[in-house]
């Protein structure tokens, strides 16, 4: 079995439970942290292993065209390539293609598009979107879908969740054929190439993984022959229509699949509007399987997310907001680009344990951001994503004890001082 | 005692010993990696730790200008400001003003220069620049000196000596008088402040080299109320003239310094030139203190300079290189923006132990090159870095066994094939 989900407890709508992959075993919900091109942005490997994440996101649209799938596949997937040996998630590319605008054309068999690098014309289908995201190997890979834009009529809905629910079949429909092609398959011999490309790097690593395993550690697992597969999630899309999203995550859920994500939210609708539509198709997917919403949220929704019964998330703002300086506390938001910083010995947030916040003040955190000092973008995003992934601890500490996870909201829905 | 320099083996003109500074015992010869902005770039200073850096070098001109000295010493000096517990040299901005040509105006009081910023005018003279260097609290610290342009005529070269000589003993006198000012120094009411700034980050720091230092680890020291002071070292300068050279070496000794400094060169004259005068002006210096050789060099130059009786020398090289994607193996150079490494599953350089060569490839890093990911400045640093540190520690292995440190020459003098 290449998914299992196990539900541990629940709170109200909250769930609490393991989602064991063939590389890792993770306890959600879990905030998965996004590393676009093979590097979740800033920070190295180790880092990121440091920081406790079980699970990243990789996405397909910028991997296909840089490095290329074929360059991934012989490396032994995004795995072997980027020396990751925990969870791997990929979207389909039908987002960030969506993402594109003038520079697309959907029609009934697929997305033509122009590369945002150097304007060459590609073209995805879901069966090249299977093929490449079998090709980079994550644990779990998504459905090629059309991501509705906001806003849009009822027809217009209709008409491309519908598209959505024919491109679902025929995307597990190539998935189930194709699924044995992974490139950390072993024993076939089509993949020694995969095998031994990774060299020394992937030997150690794979050496690494074991050990972990066999010391009984939690978050690291080695894919056994019986399980070697990766597993395809359904997308529900249906826009801003509650009817629509019921009928759409239907019919997914009539083709079938290991999970569901919702699809097609953060796209420019107000807030109020999104967790509407969050919690009205939450109602219509399976209780026993993992749901996964796509691409939220501020520290503070992705708690509300999660005590409506998400189990899975991930979003570019805890990285990109670093990135421009923007530090999520405990305290609330920090600019730290401004003066008032400029002398301020004290730590970025006295509640935190992560490295940076031990070892560094916030002047000099500011002095590296007003110095465009590289160290400044990886201090920052160290911060960031140690923030969020202990909100979520905090929050599955809080389903487990029973409680509702309001910790963030009283802090983060008042105005700073 | 301030400084401790101990000479514990020389092989030919080698030597290996220890430098014993108020922050860090250092084994030389050594390689100091420079930390322009309190910040090696793109490297945290855990990292930094890790490679087993002992002393790091910043530089009084930048940090001058940002955040500016007094910020720094509020911090309790460089070491709190950017936690770094091990030792730090600043260099007296000297060089860096001489950089700036057409911005500067030189008399016998000091030099006038505009900020390469925003075109601000400042001004340095021996006193200021001593200042500066006091309230940023490194370990050791450097007289103000003019460097000679090359070319220059020998008039020019022995008034600008005379120049740096009369700077020499007004740097060592300010330096006396002001010592006692270090942001460090313990016990006395006036630098509470400094003390108090760095907050819980500072307490962290102290106490944990202090850890260090009752676990009787090496490399750590933390000062005693009797040494706390800093080391003002003196620079020769004396241009491309040999003559010059030891008159400018009689006159710095007989002024006094804990340590020497050759000043002066690497400013676009040929090599072999840089060479002869580094070997006839070391013999103008005593041999019982440290000698420092500014701003050099290649793999291959630091190793011949150690052959010398070179102590210390740093350079901008392995980690500038690095961000530029040149990196430094024990098989020669390698472009890692190339084609020819986009499918190579190898380690950069098999024979390092690096954190770099032992988890990734060559195929990813120049991924992360050509697509301007900010892991690519990371990972090449600290390899370049680790390749700079573990190039001395064979330095010196070679001296304590009584060998020539040639094993790096045969690669490096070969055309790359």
């Amino acid at each position: 079995m290449p998914l299992d989900f196990r539900i541990e407890t629940t709170s109200g709508k909250a769930r609490a439970g393991r989602l064991i992959t063939p590389h890792a075993e993770i306890e959600t919900p879990v905030f998965m942290p996004v590393g676009t091109l093979a590097s979740v942005k800033a920070i190295p490997q180790d880092t990121l292993e440091e920081l406790g994440a079980q699970i990243i996101l990789g996405n397909t649209y910028h991997l296909y065209l840089r490095p290329g799938v074929e360059t991934v596949r012989r490396m032994g997937g995004l795995h072997g390539f980027m020396s990751w040996r925990r969870a791997i998630l990929t979207d389909s590319g039908g987002f960030q293609v969506f993402s594109l605008n003038e520079l697309r054309k959907v029609n009934e068999e697929g997305v033509t598009f122009r590369s945002h690098l150097d304007g060459s014309s590609h073209f995805f289908s879901p069966e090249s979107a299977m093929e490449a995201q079998i090709g980079l190997g994550a644990d779990i890979i998504m459905a090629f879908d059309e991501c509705t834009e906001y806003p849009a009529d009822r027809e217009r809905i209709r008409s491309s969740m519908e598209l959505t629910a024919r491109w679902a079949a025929r995307s597990k429909k190539h998935f189930e054929e194709h699924k044995h092609e992974v490139p950390w398959v072993t024993g076939a011999g089509k993949n020694h190439v995969g095998t031994a490309a990774v060299g020394c790097a992937g030997e150690r690593q794979l050496a690494g993984a074991a050990e972990l395993r066999s010391a009984g550690q939690p978050g690291a697992a080695v894919p056994t022959q019986s399980e070697q597969t990766q597993s395809l999630f359904g997308i529900v899309q249906g826009g801003m229509d509650r009817e629509l999203r019921r009928e759409s995550a239907e019919r997914t859920i009539e083709i079938g699949f290991p999970g569901y994500a919702i699809g097609g939210l953060s796209v420019g609708e107000p807030r109020e509007l999104t967790r509407e539509i969050v919690e009205s198709t939450l109602e219509h997917l399976p209780a026993d399987k993992p749901r996964y919403l796509m691409g939220v949220g501020t520290p503070e929704e992705i708690v509300e997310y999660a005590n409506l019964g998400v189990d899975m998330m991930d979003c570019v703002l805890p990285t990109r907001a670093a990135r421009h300086g923007l530090l999520f506390t405990s305290e609330g938001k920090v600019s730290i680009k401004q003066a008032r910083y400029a002398q301020d010995p004290n730590p970025l947030d006295p509640n935190c344990g992560c490295q940076v916040c031990q070892r560094y003040s916030r002047a000099y955190l500011r002095h590296l951001y007003a110095s465009n000092e590289v160290l400044a973008q990886i201090l920052n995003t160290i911060h960031n994503l140690s923030f969020y992934l202990d909100t979520m601890r905090r929050v599955r500490h809080s389903i487990r004890l029973g409680e509702e996870c309001g910790f963030l909201t009283s802090v983060w829905s008042r105005p700073k001082p």
